[in-house]
């Protein structure tokens, strides 16, 4: 069985493109996040000490980078690891994988606007919706391929299903929390997404023990 | 038999690489839209209301990111299920996928023109123009392959091909079409565009009721 | 034999990650082009006759993007064709292709000089100037794989290289010969430029007359 | 064997898709330098001394572009060498792995530092501490790979690791060394990172002689 093709002779969709196409979203994605950070002004003789605070007083660019950075590779991740099971694409998943990715790109912009006005209720809550939405859109996708093996293997273990799908919800169950969080204090909101990553290590921790247990399958080839 | 690999020793083009630059630069194109989207600008002290504002004033612009995003993921997967049943690609193929893409690399900049000037016949008509070229050279790059079996498998089903062109050129049809439109209103022009995600998706229902009838090829490997 | 893997156990590099990344430069490379367009600013109430004439102003814009688009898709399909011989890479061929790219990606530089100051002789040297010095790089890649057939197959066919070869240097000489002419009239230079497509339609149809004598090893699988 | 590839049915981490976003981000961030070279602002009428003058005055733009594209070449090779050998990839590479591309990405912004404000402390030791940064990602992540042949093939050859590891440490020391120079002076900061080149060029003439060597295994197919 060759993985991902679809029917010699007949129209159809591949894994091998899906992901080469997330995989180059990804990537711009990611590195656009960077061309966001505005570069110190400085007025007059260019010294050490205005350079310094020029970009000192730029914190909340790099805060806000390495924030979004983090976070679009949690995704891919997740995404990555979806596909790693999944062995034919139908239309559905792919049109669902492309509102997924136009959430990714997007990105960008909330983070611009998140550095530029972070204090706001309004930045605050727009950055956490759009990753609440591409959650949801990922858990959904899983579930989608998953129900009845639809698009993976016959010998496809559920219980994997099971952690991903936790995992997925779990992110944009934080999300949505911290948008009603923003409305009484957006630090508050922006400290609680911090939360990912304290699940995201727990999760790491179980699934390493899980994995020491014998008689469980290892990652390993 | 290897897909898509040239006689050895012998100079050519893979359907891989073809694919590769196609996807990297689909991605790029799809990821630019984004940057194109202004930021409020918020003069004195900052607060909700004036950066909610500020967005709302911007809705021409997530209008037209939408837009395009989901009108070029169209043509990726046209494109994308046209590739799949090509084995073997040629000179003239490959210079017809380069004009295509040029077309589709240009996008971010009728997008733009369409969020800051869309209510005039000029920005309107360009963005359909544009679209209307992809979608003729999209529908000539599928007869050009398909004919004769020139560069596909000699089991290629043509019903197969007649469903894609059926697509291909209803897709410019409707942006033809819509160049007329726009000389009596943007607006109405714009609102026929939708058409496409109606045609998309009767088209989908019917070629569901199709799959399972019996005796059909399914999609699944 | 898998094409391009090192040694088992020994650390090197494959032929396939060497494409990744050049097929990635290029499609970002071809994408930016378009970024450099200027949008039309508009002055008072936005109608179609000062939109339209705002963009026929642009028109060098328009002009230098087409030009950059298809010179720059020449050289990845030369780079294609080359990459499709060769089954092995050294580090020597790895930073050869690293100072190609170099040049490939700074392209959008000159480009937007020429849209800008393309009246100019230096506008339109320092354009013709990175182009050759890619189509000479371009050259001595495809002499350094194939001499002694170094990195290509063991039945690699001499003569193909020769069709690349004289298509590579003649590219760069066309570009070389239209700095001296830049001196003179940089639009002349810029039209000479329109020799390399006349060339390359020559060196089509020739070839295409070659493939057609019987006894020729065609293209196809 | 197939390699990167994780047990049928479970969720896993190809090598695959990490290699396919590591390139698309090296090509990203490699091409996202030349997008920060300022265009000559001409007053008056456009002459070729005008532009040659603002061209000039540019340099060093120029020089920032050229010496972070070889950089992050130079990293790219060590990556691309590494994952060469990397049979399988696990959740703590990944993120290693994240945390070095997070860097590699954010490289255009201490270059675009380095063109305007080339003569202070602050910007010649922010960029040589970021790629000091990566340098030791780069070497830890190799570290953690072959420790135990954790990652890579049981008859991989350890010798093979200890250049690899040799090269990123050698290229952390001379990036941490140069920001103590950078106190005293960053010019000559800037002119100690040359010693990269004589080193890369020095380590390429050694591993030429070691293959020349009888009995040794060549890198060839």
């Amino acid at each position: 069985m060759i993985i991902g093709k679809p029917t010699p002779g007949v129209m159809g969709f591949t894994v091998e493109r899906v992901n080469a196409l997330s995989d180059g979203v990804f990537a711009v994605a990611i590195t656009l996040l960077a061309v966001g950070i505005a570069v110190p002004t400085i007025h007059g003789t260019v010294t050490n000490a205005k350079l310094a605070h020029g970009l000192a007083e730029l914190w909340p660019h790099f805060f806000s980078y390495f924030l979004s950075f983090v976070i679009i590779a949690m995704f891919w991740i997740s995404h990555h690891s979806l596909f790693s099971v999944i062995r034919r694409v139908d239309k559905m998943l792919i049109w669902m994988n492309i509102f997924y990715l136009l959430l990714i790109v997007f990105m960008p912009y909330p983070t611009i606007l998140l550095s530029l006005y972070g204090k706001t209720t309004v930045a605050t809550a727009l950055y956490a919706s759009v990753l609440a939405a591409a959650g949801i859109l990922q858990g959904t996708m899983g579930f989608y391929a998953v129900r009845g093996r639809r698009l993976v293997d016959d010998d496809f273990d559920l219980r994997e299903a099971g952690a991903y799908l936790r995992n997925a919800f779990m992110m944009s169950g934080v999300f949505i929390i911290s948008i009603g969080i923003a409305f009484a204090s957006p630090t508050i909101a922006q400290f609680s997404w911090l939360l990912l990553f304290l699940i995201s290590l727990v999760e790491r921790l179980i699934s390493k023990k899980k994995r020491a247990e014998p008689g469980t399958e290892t990652q390993e080839v």
